[in-house]
């Protein structure tokens, strides 16, 4: 119910007066089939909303996934097949694919990072650097990816940075102040830079303490002092080259901006097979 | 007037029922000043739609840019400063990045290649391949690279594909269906592969020839045989490696998806000075 | 797709808390049909508009057409049968036949004017003189009715008029900067008042020419002049008295604003013929 | 503040991504002055809603209506200037003056059946046969034109016509459901068509009985039966010819679709005086 | 048609980014059958909605009511079946109950004033004192509970205070240029607080008259007075104390700001029987 | 930002097609003074609302408060001062107050049950039986009247109740698929009835503990045992009467679903002082 205002304004945004090309030249009552097939490596994600972007179009295409949901895919593999008005395909077909590359994309680099850290016990979490818009979208590729998500919005999870604590006067009473606005049901997370202000969150009761552009060794001695008494974030400076490290720190959670504002569209093509 | 409802819209996704962790540290009567600052290389975009996020959230921030649209920054560049309620400029930052580090990127990614273009004549033109809801300014933000836009929605231009031609039977009729559904303002572009279609193409009046995927030695010949009867465009395969050769072909128009649906987002961040 | 909001708000509009009338005096399970019927003669226009209206009241009413859209009738033509639950054929059919009335309207309009240039080869085209909030609906009206869509809105064509080559500095600096910002896939049509002007805009690329209020003979020599270069559009003075006159200058274009701007309503009746 | 949505929506109509063509050819920092002149006599509606769609497009320009909302003029007569920023006179001008044109036109075409009228104690009243979408605005442009306003939607009045009579079975059950529905805050008014039936609708206790499509001397005699006990309504055959015997019969409302579905839109231009 | 937005949104402010909780423990495929049951005593109001609910979330769950719109339960009572996915009927639950609790608390605070002026011919009615948003239902809802509907808004009869009687000059002003403003079919009140506003208000030809604030005896003093020339209203400090005595007064309504304004929810409880 | 669309909708609903009672008879320009008072004692919220209510109509209205928010008056308490143009404060003032006392009327009965606690260290928390569509303002007075929030909305805390334990198979196993879904920054919350399942929660390490409808004596008993390894929340059977007992247990936050599904609006009046 919630993904269905975000297509249509993605359809009207396409559509506007109409596809005339398509209008001007193909009958209404061709029926066409049609296959999705992807162009590169990567992991699916989306199918539901291209199946949705065809099917406002017309309740008369069938949209028949090939692969399921987060299936890691080859080049060349079909991912779905489209059937029905031909109109409907054609005109549909940019909107469908816009979305179901972006979200792969988006799902095939939470992959890869997922993958990097295997084994080590830490997570990988998205952030609130997603595209305006496509947040609902967006955070739900990094869990098909296999990443966790971070807070979805302001309000459902207090996260105290710098300017908070000096706002605030102090970590401990940002965290104070944070905890009666959010009640029970919020987790609070302290951002830190250095050994001294983790102690101070851990003293004022954090539930998540982010260990923000520490080094390895500062990281892992960080992490060896909250001792479990908190769950732990890495953040900054995390890219393919430095996951491993930060992960082997013994992080709860690696948090990267990059899965969802610098997103590379995965490569699909949808070809008419016969119309 | 078309902006402030993208905008508005992102707030409210990232806002939802409130900013909790600056409603419960931050006091409503502080003050603070910001710097926004340039972390990479690249070209500025957005700074309009930046100042719009705060303004919404709180008439009296100042937002002043210190970059012109469109200048191209190096890492530590001041691009504007904010400055007004502490908690309008907290609220609003993450919005305000996530746009303008957006358009930015899609700016000089634009940029980028109008560079390895210079001096061919050549045209760089952007595709409907756009991250859904944000079309609008992803076009404006190609412009600001130095771009053209390609057609903005499927009712303002027409270009004929193969689906289309052969639904019409063939590239002369779904010409003439076209330009009767069309009307004298719209201009009606044909897809080719070889050169017998674009003789087609230019027999049956097209204004613009799409040469698609061809290599350049094969649309160097195509451009030839066109002289200026109608716009080239070159679509498909295109790259930082391969963009040069294709521009000196003498194509008019190079499109390329990816600076818009493979964005890489400028960083750029914002940092409180005082407070 | 595009057209379901128009009419949602119509019927929102008409119905807002509910057909008191309608839910007092007839049971919910009173079945009826009825009859549309034309009282004059004219070009039908809107029948899937009208069904619509229905068919959102209650998926149950069925709307059978008995002409054809475009279709030319005489006084007492049964245009459609409407079928179904009491309720929602009783209160549908005012919204039903305020948008069939409306479109027969400008559709009938159009054919007369088209039918008055019959062997000319002029094209009767529609202005932006349109009724707010009805523009989708008006343009394709037009077309039901023979006529062509000049463009849809400001985004779509670039119509350079009087004041914009004064802000601009002439004709040809106006279209140098037109083509800039519209890009390849956008016309650029320039209006003009006299011969100086016509040969300005042909010297700077115009695609179409403007004949701006110009008497047949000046016309003509503009016409003659532009040769083919150019399109050419008549605008300014035309009604049922001029037109054959202006078309015989051989003008491409004809566009006339009352198509649009001022529209009878075709007269068309809704009788339950049996409940 | 019922206005503004309207607005906003016929701007977003003609302007979409832009336009394109002001944006090209005028510097953003001319100022203009503008008229907007009457063509053709007529009665002047809707400044506010005109001055609302420069506002709209930009806060700094003035519109200064030079006659009063009402008010009869004459061609060639000043009826408002515009001044500020080129752009947005530009860019507004077209909309502008569609909402201005057409609600001249319901005000200039109702003042003209009043004037018929005069002195026989019959008010004009419009219907629902409005423009769908504008029913607002045209309901008070016919309150300008001197008019009165019959029911706005389904829910503010019951009128009772053969169908629901029929459902009910008989005037007498349709009217005590209705009341019943309706409460007494609604007005109840039953369409008849013979004396008969006006008799039963003033057992029934109907508050407004409508004459539809009766002889001017029919509908004198119902006029006399009903004598003060109920507010008579003519309709039906209503035009320029035959409204002034049909005042003439002593009803006291007369209604006329056509003030709204069949609009003439009264001849006004926007010209610049100095850019 | 009317309900279905303020179905959606109620569901959206709920839902937002997922039923997380359910998405999360239960089955994709699970089907369930659930039971909502009366907790209390009272009227049943709002079935349709809540069936709206589980439909918009998943066409697949069947709403099945036991007791009918409008109908007195006792507690314990089965008021409805719900039968279908799991996932739908959990996510659904919160909403689908807070509509129809709150609904029939409407309805049953209705019906039990109705009850307290049962043989006197008073009626039971609303006011504008109703929970923004939810005015369409709660009128709705009253009258399920045996009430009468005052106006539904400021635009649909015309209510006379003490501010404008004193704005307009006076009673019969106040009620002349009312009379202008609203036509033929829109209801005239006065509120009147003591005999002679009374008579000026009968004198001004006033539709209803609300006797407001008075005692018992000075209301059936001014009844007399009126003796059927205009309809009559108490209004103020009515509860279940008073209210038949202000019955037995003759007065035709009896308007309660309460029923709406102080809503107390009837307890039904959704119980899932089998999964 | 979040609270304009709320108040113009209310506003929308209320005004419709004009205030034509106060069109009718009060001047555009006269300007008038007013006092919202009190009539009971109770605890204010929502002044911010009003205020908008009235800015929204008319920029020129001032509203002044005459108490804090949150605070508690007496009857015939002045709450706020109004003035401006009298047409904007007699159209607004039913939404206004509508807000206000809906608003004030939760406030106070949080207020009161907040007191009936005080001591004991349990805090008083809402729930989602919130009235559709005013959960972002019924949750604010919640927080006004001394009481903390609980979750906004289904998706940002985990809420594990029976039906979900059984279709997971089990608290340990519905606990773990919670925890995966909602990641680090959602607190997970179980119901449980006995002892037996505090055990097993406690165990699948819950973060909120929820104790439905357990007696006193048997809630005791699972604090005891739950020890601060989580937070405890009483639900199920709380009155005025009941309250203190449960509070007394020991638990920390104690829910009530009437704070806003039963709302007595608290009785506020606004008299025009001086016009």
């Amino acid at each position: 119910m919630q993904v269905e205002p975000i297509v249509r304004a993605a359809l009207a945004e396409d559509i506007r007066a109409g596809d005339i090309t398509t209008e001007a030249t193909v009958p209404p009552d061709l029926r066409a089939e049609a296959e999705m097939t992807a162009k590169q490596a990567g992991v699916i994600a989306g199918l539901e909303v291209a199946a949705l972007v065809f099917s406002l179009l017309d309740t008369a295409v069938e949209f028949i996934p090939r692969v399921g949901e987060g299936e890691a895919v080859e080049p060349g593999r079909c991912v779905a097949e489209v059937r029905g008005p031909a109109r409907a395909i054609l005109t549909g077909e940019r909107v469908a694919l816009n979305f179901l590359q972006h979200l792969s994309g988006v799902a095939t680099r939470t992959r890869r990072f997922v993958e990097l850290v295997a084994g080590t016990g830490a997570a990988i979490t998205d952030t609130r650097k997603t595209t305006p818009g496509l947040r609902l979208l967006e955070k739900y590729a990094v869990r098909v990816g296999g990443g966790q998500n971070h807070r979805y919005a302001l309000d459902d999870a207090i996260l105290i940075k710098d300017n908070h604590i000096a706002a605030a006067g102090g970590i401990r009473a940002a965290v104070e102040r944070a905890r009666r606005r959010g009640g029970h049901t919020t987790v609070i997370e302290v951002e830190t830079q250095n050994r001294a202000q983790v102690e101070e969150a851990l003293a004022a009761g954090a539930g998540i303490i982010m260990l923000d552009n520490m080094s390895p060794a500062a990281m892992r001695e960080c992490v060896a002092l909250i001792a479990g008494r908190a769950v732990t974030e890495a953040s900054g400076g995390v890219n393919e080259e430095t996951i491993r490290a930060i992960a082997e720190t013994g992080v709860d959670l690696i948090s990267i901006g990059a899965l969802t504002h610098s997103v590379t569209a995965l490569d699909i093509s949808l070809n008419i097979r016969a119309a």
